[in-house]
């Protein structure tokens, strides 16, 4: 396995809490332990973004957003609205769940030009904001997989993102990450969904994965760190 | 059990469709079937709303959606937004998830005040847009069940809906039904989340229930036609 330093894999993590009964508190110690463990961003709720922004204000640690999550069937007007609601709150990072019907249809036009929309919104913002598109790979064949990763590719996405870590099909793989690095073009790629150890992170790094998706942030630190012990 | 015709049962129920992977076809049978059943409306992701109310446009079948599905952890402002969005697009009804994280924490003022927020923009349309407030009453004990329905109540909801059907505590509960109908003042009361049966719609209708959501109308009234027969 790669080398790979304990500040480059906490600088790597979206460290996530999106369970809808989370409050304040738990909003506030999530942010406390993104900037005490130095993780990339927290990823939190439309409703918590100004909290984060405010707790995360004088520190490097960033705010991720999501928008249409989990299901991404919302029109493409109210994920641009929505997008750009988060982004004037404080978000630094959209998360936004692709449209699942038209990959499972094949209709190259209505994907791509939704994620044009969103990236268009993203990108006029100064300094950029970055945009990464879930395809929740799981729920797809390879063929699927590679035709939302060529729609992420011509809308111009930062990101490609595995999972919601919600559908049924299940989270993360690492042959999905493998595919869609290869797919990806100028994309990055972020690997979330059950991602709960060191191990795993660091074998979804391997994989090709640039970002890492976990509400297990600070375990997989721990559990990182012992492994050096 | 209360006598209740086919038509009256048909005519209390939201047909609902919220698979993310779900496709124009499935949307127009949805529709369709709605149509020939009499069903009070069909239940579709903002995207689809422009589809459903083109295909519903010669019938009485009414068209729902669905604003901040499943999680309700959207700010205030995005929720409104989204719900004028779906109702400029053709959505005669409107079923909010209520921010779960208020209900936990008691916070009475931000839940209320979205809710009104909400019911601001149904209730300044004309004819008026349909408030449904979705609580996930299996979530809460039943003092919290008691708070979210007086906010209701005070945030000029329509209706105080049982359940997403997503979350993992489960859908629509007899005994729930019965409480949100004592505690729901003028509002009426939507029982929705796992019911597949005549005979559990009808036990949800005898419960209080004025709405019943679900995916297996046809199904349902199939059963109630064989029942009386």
């Amino acid at each position: 396995m790669t080398a790979i330093t304990k500040e480059q894999l906490a600088s790597s993590i979206d460290y996530t809490l999106l369970q809808p009964q989370a409050g304040a508190d738990d909003i506030a110690a999530l942010c406390d332990e993104a900037v005490r463990y130095r993780f990339y961003s927290v990823c939190v709720h439309t409703r918590w973004i100004p909290l984060a922004a405010d707790r995360l204000n004088n520190s490097r640690v960033n705010v991720c957003s999501v928008v249409s999550f989990p299901h991404g069937a919302d029109s493409t007007r109210i994920k641009v609205s929505q997008a750009h609601q988060a982004i004037m709150d404080g978000a630094d990072e959209i998360d936004m769940v692709a449209d699942l019907a038209a990959i499972e249809a094949g209709d190259s036009k209505y994907l791509t030009t939704q994620i044009q929309a969103l990236a268009r919104v993203c990108h006029s913002m100064s300094p950029k904001v970055t945009l990464k598109v879930i395809i929740e790979s799981a729920a797809f064949d390879v063929d699927k997989k590679m035709f939302a990763c060529a729609a992420c590719r011509q809308g111009k996405a930062d990101f490609i993102k595995t999972s919601t870590g919600l559908h049924t099909s299940g989270g993360a793989r690492i042959e999905d990450v493998k595919l869609m690095k290869d797919a990806a073009g100028d994309c990055r790629v972020k690997a979330a969904g059950g991602i709960r150890t060191a191990e795993q992170a660091l074998a979804m790094i391997q994989a090709g994965a640039d970002r890492i998706g976990t509400s297990c942030g600070v375990a997989i630190m721990e559990n990182f760190q012992a492994d050096l012990d």
